[in-house]
């Protein structure tokens, strides 16, 4: 199968930042095949109300009127039911994102206590909207970045038992157990796995910054299990690439030596995917993966932020050849980024 | 106790280089606290020959008269039992170190298979000279830099078991599995710990090049069971820094974004140790991790490196205050290294 024409993909999980990092990576949505763009609120200050939402969605639509941008909240205290219901009348709104406390990029005012948002909860699975969790537990004696996430899973858990109602969505699951945990609840808890998890593990980001994000990739036993996830077609995994733009100076050469974490995959998303689907022969998976499973889950087109017609009319084409070799930045000087894979050869990816 | 009076150090593991870097590294040595270097072989090219090692040794020698070095030979299809007899017989050439092919800085000679050397093994045992294995087994789809010390523990074990009398230092052990695995063997059977070990898990290189080093710093449970193995008093444990020296240009900011293997704690070695065992509460182990046992396992006064006599005259103080604080780089320009810990305070180091 050397050709494929999909309908657009949609990128449940997407950081365009602000400012000219904004302007540098918002067109790039296209480039990776996607259509749709699930917006994360992590900017400095974060997104914690209404009006900066909308303001940023106006900002980000103006850069590309061909995407459909669904945007978040990041929850706060400022997050009160009142602005649940305000952010869901929006009909631009379409979630809550969930940081831990300072576990990654703009997390500082993340959440400690979850029990303190119950209320919020409640009133999300009334509007119907969806709870994104970054789900890492804070390191300590016992807690690594290694085991993070799956220290993470009995919170997850009893989320979904205490508000069986609430759609909640694993974000960039990394390992095996999260695989398993989020098959064992219901229909109600999904996943997004990034682009990038499907191709690292430790060794490959311990020596490479550009490889290094949070959640960290972890074992190949892990890796393998987020394959075998992605191309299963069981409806609860879907993309999210969690693509993270830095530019080059904050990954390597900073001040104090230390390397942001995140890796930028947004003008090769299905590139990446696709190429992975293919070394596991099962480019038949890809369409589920990176167009339908997400959709139904956040249903799009039931909430009016695509209609069917949008979706099947507005197509790409993937050609193994010549395909496309990942560039080396992105973005002018200072502000230049470093993408994933920076030359390699991946699946191409173009408009019909 | 906020002032000690130790004999000399000796640092059983260190990276010298060659070139500008020697010139840079080597008057640190005694900064550190050390009279004693062992002198890891892994120059490009290798130091396989007595009469390299010769050389190494007259340009280290004259760089700094008043430190013993002793020298090692890097394990490789060039080194036969005559070699081994030749360098023993050198009076200065005390070791050999096998580098398993590929996994650190300057290995890709590196061994593949040990099989292959037991003749040379067997005149290493003859010779009284000491083997120093890194011990790491590569990448595949069940080992990563996470588990590959623990992994190549049964080689360890089998080579001791084929050659019992051969002494072994089992160099920068990172995990609770290797300490257990040393203190099973007899006592032919040794190994090194480093001071960064000492203070570094997973979590604080991930982020950070400058403490990124081959073997990885491990999970907090392994952390501890190198504090409690260095404060044990128990002998198979001494100091061998693994101090590795890399311009700041191969730690951050690389064409290719990599960032090389290694932590450099040489200007600080002694005084690194110091505060973390003042932490543990074990400063009256000190002596014996930084001063005796590794002398006593190299028979450095018996083979005639040292004499007594050197060794207690040639005295360091240990003060915890004012302390020093670690410079932010040693060296100047391209050239210049970035030292672990920069910035923080650790107890001071002075020569009587």
């Amino acid at each position: 199968m050397a050709s494929i024409t999909l309908p657009a993909a949609a990128d449940f999980h997407v950081h365009l930042r602000d400012g000219s990092m904004m302007e540098t990576v918002v067109p790039t949505v296209r480039q990776g095949g996607a259509s749709l763009a699930y917006v994360m609120p992590n900017l400095v200050p974060a997104i914690t109300t209404v009006e900066q939402a909308l303001e940023y969605h106006s900002k980000l639509q103006a850069l590309d009127p061909s995407v459909a941008f669904l945007m978040t909240l990041y929850l706060s205290p400022e997050i009160t039911p009142d602005v649940i219901r305000a952010a869901a009348a929006t009909g631009k709104i379409a979630g809550v994102k969930s940081y831990p406390k300072g576990l990654t990029t703009n997390s500082e005012g993340g959440v400690v206590d979850y029990a303190a948002f119950y209320p919020v909860f409640a009133a999300m699975e009334e509007c119907d909207m969806v709870l994104n969790i970054h789900g890492e537990s804070p390191s300590s004696e016992t807690t690594t970045i290694l085991n993070a996430e799956e220290t993470f899973l009995p919170t997850l858990k009893a989320l979904h038992e205490r508000f069986p109602n609430l759609r909640i969505v694993l974000e960039h699951c990394t390992t095996a157990a999260a695989v398993e945990a989020v098959k064992a609840c219901g229909a109600n808890v999904a996943a997004t796995i990034t682009a990038h998890h499907l191709y690292l593990t430790i060794d490959q980001w311990a020596d490479n910054p550009h490889c290094f994000c949070k959640p960290v990739a972890k074992l190949p036993s892990d890796r393998a299990a987020l394959l075998e996830a992605a191309t299963s077609g069981n409806p609860k995994f879907f993309l999210g690439t969690d693509s993270a733009p830095h530019p080059r100076s904050a990954k390597v050469g900073t001040a104090n030596g230390k390397t942001a974490a995140g890796v930028f995959t947004q003008p090769y998303a299905v590139q990446y995917v696709a190429s992975a689907f293919d070394r596991m022969g099962k480019l038949d998976k890809l369409r589920a993966f990176v167009c339908d499973f997400g959709r139904d889950f956040y249903k799009t087109v039931e909430k009016g932020w695509e209609t069917a017609e949008d979706i099947t009319k507005d197509a790409i084409v993937l050609e193994k050849e010549p395909g496309q070799v990942v560039v080396a930045e992105i973005g002018q000087g200072e502000g230049a980024v470093v993408p994933f894979m920076a030359g390699e050869k991946l699946w191409g990816v173009r408009w019909l």
